[in-house]
């Protein structure tokens, strides 16, 4: 008997593409023919800085990021960035303003504060973030806007970005590479790999270079934006093997054809999800229509009913980590880049399955 | 014709067992038989919270840590710690002593000065950090006293630990594992984890309960000791592979016979490699012989010679990365716990050869 097929639909780490897992294997054994590991060798190698450098032009091309930003690959996650941001950029005479528009905007709004003068300019909380606010004011001595572009926990997604006072900073997390982005509207975005690109272990912060090196502060060295520019994300020892994941996601995503190519199937698979728990009377989705997300969708039952034996049922047909978020409930189908369109196909049957039985 | 093996003498990222690789590369492709790639595993699903959990105590187990340690993994390497510790520690009625003994203590001491009292209490910059001060004063409101116990680009390393007025703090990123240590003479103990345990990327840090939560400093949630300790290393999305493959290597020395057996077989190597150095008329040692470091051997031409051409000869013999660090030139042989003597008595073949010739 064939072993069943796992579709696994966490929120992070992620499911990544089957042949880059195969490839990122192989250079754990034999980097590229080197004869050594990709985990021994030095960061400045030849072939690693080769490779690095190329992971950087990478995002370049798909992005299509301005010649005045620069790409740099750091640790610690976006909750790093959190602080670092701030650090680097909230002086005493301006304000940050914030969205409030999850789990994690609260998170980048709690480390803000520790720094300077931040707004709130709007908040979906008492709905339990069940939409993306549109209408706010902003501060007039605004620095940044500050948004989370899509919401792993709640599921949705900002799809027009407000134009900002300043200029727009964003943790992109969950959504980066999925879609096209004009990059010159923000300042900087920063974003963990773990979702959409690579393991947990590497974050991707693009920022514009008139950014760096103004905040006043005397910085420790690995939270200073200009450090890490200025010795090319090579001040100290980089995550070398999840860049190198992060590089034979792109390269995968290249092959398929592109941000553009992605973008499609990505709105190709939450359509027929999003079609088959607004058909289903058994089901619903608790976020508002507009701002659903590509990338994380939550569904619970429409009249109540039994969430584990729901749960049972997806797991023996092979699609698992379904569970939701404990402060939305029900479940939650994570469908990033590398979840194929079978995997969601096979949900929706599932759905649909469960409902007639 | 059988593939020559390659013995790679790099100071880090640096070389790790072969079965360690092999373990990494099958769980990059199916880990542990979940039919998921640990790459794309949540971090708090049974499997990894149960991997590092045994991590953990493996640790603590081959260093035999006392029960009022927390061990943490974290991210951001040593030079992350060089702030984040005194971040956490130096108050300002209290003096961080700092030994001077090479460029990362130097780094630690640049770090520590933005957050408070920094006395250097030795130095030996002045002899291009050639051997270990011995004699030296210690503040007397000191906090603690910080050592890098050794010292990667120099190639020393301190063989007896000084007593502190305060605690000890330590950077071991580069002989962690390799010889029993007594703990409790420690505050903190730090290490990077691609020198002896794994690959770039995860940092581990033991430190005493008592100092935990005492800055009096708003500090950011990812550069708290106190969240971390909390969360269990939990608090963001911790860099899985990179702990699994430390949890793979420590698999691996305890089926050598743990730290014992492994300071035994460190001690060899580095007896034959320092050996045949002064032996040999065309090599010497530029480091004073009571410091000399068991895991990082540097050894420079007695009388001048073509460095390019020993190199060569080398490599042609699967002999890599034994290019000296530019602040010392010559040669550098760095033998951590994975290199296995036969690739030291491979490297004293050629320093033999090589003088012959």
């Amino acid at each position: 008997m064939e072993k069943q097929k796992i579709y696994n639909f966490s929120a992070g780490p992620a499911v990544l593409p089957e042949v880059v897992l195969k490839e990122a294997a192989e250079a754990v054994v034999n980097y590229d023919n080197h004869s050594m590991s990709i985990l021994e060798m030095s960061h400045r190698s030849a072939p690693i800085v080769d490779m690095i450098t190329e992971t950087r032009q990478l995002i370049h091309q798909f992005l299509n990021v301005p010649d005045n930003y620069r790409i740099l690959f750091l640790q610690g996650g976006a909750s790093l960035q959190f602080s670092m941001i701030p650090m680097n950029i909230l002086t005493d005479d301006v304000t940050a303003d914030y969205t409030d528009t999850g789990a994690w905007s609260a998170k980048a709004i709690k480390e803000a504060r520790i720094y300077g003068k931040v707004n709130v300019v709007c908040s979906s909380k008492e709905t339990v973030y069940n939409h993306i606010p549109k209408d706010f004011e902003q501060s007039s001595d605004q620095v940044y806007l500050h948004i989370t572009t899509n919401n792993t926990i709640y599921g949705t997604q900002w799809f027009e970005f407000p134009d900002a006072n300043g200029f727009l900073v964003s943790d992109m997390s969950s959504d980066i590479f999925s879609r096209p982005i004009d990059v010159s509207k923000f300042g900087i975005i920063y974003a963990g790999a773990q979702k959409n690109m690579g393991p947990a272990g590497v974050t991707i912060v693009i920022l514009r270079e008139d950014l760096i090196g103004k905040s006043g502060r005397d910085l420790p060295a690995m939270l200073d934006f200009a450090i890490h520019s200025e010795k090319d994300s090579m001040f100290n020892t980089p995550p070398v093997f999840a860049i190198y994941v992060v590089n034979r996601t792109l390269h995968w995503l290249n092959h398929l054809g592109g941000i553009e190519e992605i973008f499609e199937q990505n709105k190709a698979k939450a359509k027929l999800l999003y079609g088959e728990i607004e058909r289903n009377p058994i089901f619903k989705s608790p976020v508002a229509k507009e701002d659903r997300s590509l990338m994380n969708v939550p569904f619970i039952f429409a009249n109540g009913g039994d969430e584990k034996d729901f749960l049972n049922y997806c797991a023996k047909r092979g699609l698992v980590t379904l569970k939701g978020h404990r402060s939305v409930g029900g479940f939650r189908a994570s469908i990033y880049n590398a979840m194929p369109k079978e995997g969601v196909k096979n949900l929706v049957d599932a759905i649909q399955n469960y409902s007639q039985s």
